[in-house]
């Protein structure tokens, strides 16, 4: 609690009361998400219950330079969380409240600890769904926050192109509104997209207005076998190529096949395995299906398993959410360290190769998975956290993939976000637009207070 | 010629010989867009060939405090090209070289220069198209500044969704790169999203990578008319909320049809119309059609009318692209202003009624269209430019019409920009956020020579 200065903190508890913890326990559970990055705890937790009371800390906050770090469900998986320099975490898990829907517009407005299973319950009777589907059960606001997609994003596209607009508290305390609910806007800079993907680190989001979907008349699912890898990822590029209009296309190795098999009770054959799903009326359903269908066999694939009913269906679709805990079960006391690299499609089957012939000398347990219609994979190490070498084995192994990715013309993270993690990726990836990204987070953040030590190297 | 260092015109002279003018001709051709917007002559115009051309030039404006205006087809509605600072108007389009695509990634690469349908025209033998199409056929780089759309954007998206990466020359003169050829990415702050529709302010775009489309296997396109308005309208909306996925749904008023019909040489029914298009495999595009007829028909539309081959679908876009020369073309001398709001779709038969009402009491000639699947229309005027109560009767239309979208949830402009027109509206619909775009302008463009005195009020 070194940095803070005790009047804040008394200011905060008198306020918030039993909504302030400066417990160990509390501050252990907000210094960290689900991957191996190292905790930092913040110095204080505040349970936030609406955006005015979000705006009081910060403003509080920044008259002292405090640093302050949003927290949504706790899934990162890059070190946002992290309290590098202290701070106080602002917990949005109680403002989840589903503002409003518009059935006619097909749009709704949320409150940002609203997750997003919990928002596809609340829409399902309505006959809507939102299809950003990250594995875990993340929140909305984390989920704008990391620009994350899923395995939907091939058909429906990322957070970037879902969120229509934001209520955001900015550094100083003030809150803003950026966007609108019209489908498409010329009005100036586009600062809903500059916060989606900030991290926190430009402001705190505290509602979200999203697209929603109509749940489609016709879903089918199916897995598909293969004997290799390439004939897998081969497929699916050609699926892409062909403008297939799949909802899902999901790339699961013989391994973490049979990690999810252990791990939710399936049976599904070992092997390389598509894992798909159609939407649309009947017909167009049934036109996709017979268009993959002839794809997959020319590539050795074998016939498709269907998920036929809408409980199958959701079984499997849980159990590749699940794909991450399963990996990190298949070694107990493990923690998970995830690559995320994003490469245009033709690039796929080369920097899936690659990350084969890295692994091979690997002694961790890793399995590789991909939502290839993106041409975004990952490799989920279920690591020993106390054991060095391993850790640095595969820090090595994650930079080749990162730097293979870049040179390619790639990401180095497709929907993890930076955080911690990727911050020394920056510059190989941006060059100087690195440089523009320190100059709008300086003028809108000046004392560097909004979760500082993320996405910006030496921030 | 002012606020001009006569040593940097000299320089600039002596450096691009004959590719600088200074000649009254050039400066005004360069001083103005398509609309009635008031011309600002620029101090000399500069056909730039390179981005290290455009770096040179804005370096040495740059040491001078000299205005730089990017300028490619010059077909802004808003008065985005206006010198109204002065300055060098840099002329983009000998920067017209398509300079990758990449048919297995659906992208490609262009100078700015490249005009839509010069690329479509590149693509169509590799069974590619480009879809984002406003009416006039702009520059690439223009439409990336304005954040433009056009009639396929209820399927495809606009600009917004379709640029994967800019390389971009700051105010500075550095030149950087944003985005990748990665279809998605959660690396930092989206600056492709930040300079899409910056209009010029924030830097000069000078390469654009784009997403392509595959060709679809099967188009139709069929006309409908409509006894009245709202009840094409109604048909639109209720396609839009059944997630129909038409290509382009299109209304053209009667007095649209009548004017289309005279400049185009067509003899479409003189009714209330929309237009359809239909993309997908034959059996998608045949479901596609049996709803919209379905719900046509609850509407009282009559039959389609077919365009039965790709000539007969050329010639009704190309009428539905000229639209806004047809509506000029009704009154000799005229100049069109063109209203531009986008409103949630639910708003939008409210919207369009309030837009006729005020027409009714209307001098000049108007048309409404309307990309009426995104919630956007338009209201194009005929105007006499030196009619001063007819200019002044039309801008009261427009900022009732354009209060009356702000206020349910809309936007003062859905496609065209804001360049001068609309930036007195820009405190009204985003509020406070304002201050922010006007501190990032502030922070990339501290000197304010980046295509001053547009999008933000008083800038």
């Amino acid at each position: 609690m070194d940095i803070l200065n005790p009047s804040l903190l008394d200011k905060l508890r008198a306020h918030f009361a039993e909504r302030f913890s400066a417990t160990p326990a509390v501050r252990e559970q907000h210094g960290h998400g689900e991957s191996h990055h190292e905790a930092a705890l913040p110095d204080a937790v505040i349970f936030a219950q609406s955006t005015e009371e979000v705006a009081e800390i910060v403003r509080l906050c920044a008259a002292h330079r405090v640093p302050v770090i949003p927290f949504g469900a706790g899934t990162s998986l890059e070190g946002h969380l992290a309290a590098v320099r202290g701070g106080i975490s602002v917990d949005l898990s109680r403002m989840n409240q589903v503002l409003r829907v518009s059935e006619a517009d097909l749009d709704c407005t949320v409150q940002p600890g609203v997750t997003r299973e919990q928002l596809n319950q609340y829409l399902h009777d309505k006959g809507l769904f939102f299809p950003i589907d990250p594995g875990a059960n993340a929140s909305i606001g984390g989920m704008a926050s990391t620009r994350a997609s899923g395995t939907n994003a091939v058909r429906y596209g990322t957070m970037r192109e879902n969120v229509l607009a934001l209520t955001v508290v900015m550094p100083d305390g003030q809150v803003i509104h950026t966007g609108s609910r019209a489908r498409k806007s010329s009005a100036g800079y586009d600062l809903t997209r500059l916060f989606v993907g900030a991290e926190g680190t430009l402001g705190i989001i505290t509602e979200v207005t999203l697209r929603l979907y109509g749940i489609p008349e016709t879903i089918s699912a199916a897995v598909c076998s293969f004997e290799s890898v390439e004939q897998a990822v081969d497929s699916a590029i050609m699926v892409v190529q062909l403008g297939i209009p799949v909802a899902r296309m999901e790339l699961m190795d013989r391994g973490l096949i049979r990690a999810v098999n252990a791990y939710s009770g399936l049976t599904l054959a070992e092997e390389e395995t598509l894992a798909f799903e159609f939407h649309g009326s009947p017909a167009g359903v049934q036109g996709q299906i017979a268009m993959v269908q002839e794809i997959v066999r020319e590539h050795q694939g074998k016939d498709f398993t269907w998920a036929q009913t809408q409980e199958e269906r959701n079984k499997l679709w849980e159990a590749r959410h699940k794909a991450y805990y399963a990996a990190l079960a298949q070694r107990p006391g493990a923690k998970g360290w995830t690559s995320d690299v994003c490469v245009p499609v033709s690039e796929l089957s080369g920097a899936i190769h690659h990350a084969r012939e890295l692994l091979a000398g690997c002694g961790a347990p890793a399995v590789i998975l991909g939502h290839v219609g993106d041409g975004n994979f990952h490799v989920v190490f279920a690591v020993d956290p106390g054991n060095t070498q391993e850790l640095e084995e595969i820090a090595a192994i994650n930079k080749q993939m990162v730097r293979r990715a870049i040179a390619v013309g790639g990401t180095c993270t497709g929907e993890h976000g930076v955080g911690t993690g990727k911050a020394a990726y920056m510059r190989e990836e941006h060059g100087e637009a690195v440089e523009l990204m320190a100059r709008i987070k300086r003028a809108i953040d000046p004392d560097n207070i909004m979760n500082p030590g993320k996405i910006l190297p030496g921030n």
